[in-house]
């Protein structure tokens, strides 16, 4: 079972590493780092992680991971690679996935339209621009396409990949492994549950331009 | 603010990029990725990221983050160079934090004697070989020096420490921003809640030999 990772400059780390740590564990899982070039692919920070693939050597897959991340505006606006290797590699694959606004990507490819899917919660509007109907859950699964809301909820979303591919036992066991047993300091991992300070803080310091 | 994520050949991914993902958004922060050289650095799996200075580069940071993974057997019974430069970097810091079985390595440097900490579930006896007591929590902070449970624990340590630095509404505003309202699945993430079913498959299947 070959799993690719859909790299692109300005993605955002977690967002890719979350759902590896996870599905790359799967017993007969592989997975692949890819890119448009092989090499060195920037992250929306102080991380660079290789590409051992181009994506244009892959024809087809198994399980497809496409994350968000600020550089998915230059992917859905500028010349079309990434978004027509997803469209032609869809048709390949078990399961199409996106976490965060990797679900414009999906949606950019055409694959959402009239589906239910979900992304960040700072961008509802962009996703329903792409025909999708906005579903503000943790993991949302239309048949074969997953999506994931912002960046963490990658884990959630592969967890219950992993429970559809391998059994509800092997995803409890990676779930295990990975000691995913979340208990964060605060309850403010989203719009409902922030203070109005807290949402303050994220516009002036956090939201991008 | 200086964070520097010391890497070493393999290190598992998520035990530097999810504090990487909370801690490089606090306001001033500057996150670096350095090995002991650099260049690229293999993690446990597929992912190879790359490290941009070599600690031997480096003799202050205000933030040590020391992920773990099957590579800290080899950090511990190596050379010793890694665990020297902890040992020599740790006095410079305000914070000195680890991830998973990056503890061991704190310990080998001699920081943990007859201080409480944590690890993965599964080295309980490791830890405490080095002096530690070992506390069943997904973050311990004794002083300046904060250690996390396996893996995913991470991303609950760097929330807690983002907090200490920069406060809690900075801390909460990260949490917002990475949407880390955790919903997974399944409730498997430690020993005392997982099934005889999965603690066989994560020793059949998981568990480094």
């Amino acid at each position: 079972m070959q799993i690719v990772f859909a790299l692109y400059e300005e993605f955002t780390a977690l967002d890719a590493v979350g759902p590896y740590e996870v599905l790359s564990r799967l017993p007969g899982a592989t997975a692949v780092f890819a890119a448009m070039e092989r090499g060195p692919v920037r992250t929306d920070g102080a991380l660079t992680v290789m590409a051992e693939a181009a994506l244009e050597e892959i024809d087809r897959c198994d399980v497809l991971v496409v994350p968000g991340g600020p550089g998915t505006r230059d992917v859905v606006l500028g010349d079309q690679r990434y978004v027509d290797w997803v469209r032609r590699v869809h048709p390949t694959t078990r399961w199409t996935t996106s976490v965060c606004s990797g679900s414009l990507i999906l949606g950019a490819a055409g694959l959402l339209r009239g589906l239910d899917a979900t992304t960040h919660w700072g961008l509802r509007k962009e996703l329903e621009a792409t025909g999708a109907r906005y579903v503000p859950e943790r993991t949302v699964e239309q048949g074969r396409i997953l999506t994931a809301a912002g960046v963490s909820a990658g884990i959630d979303m592969a967890l219950t990949l992993a429970a559809r591919i391998g059994g509800d036992v092997a995803a409890q066991a990676i779930q295990l492994w990975i000691e995913y047993d979340p208990q964060p300091p605060f309850d403010s991992g989203s719009p409902a549950k922030a203070s109005p300070e807290t949402l303050d803080f994220v516009a002036t310091h956090l939201a991008p331009g």
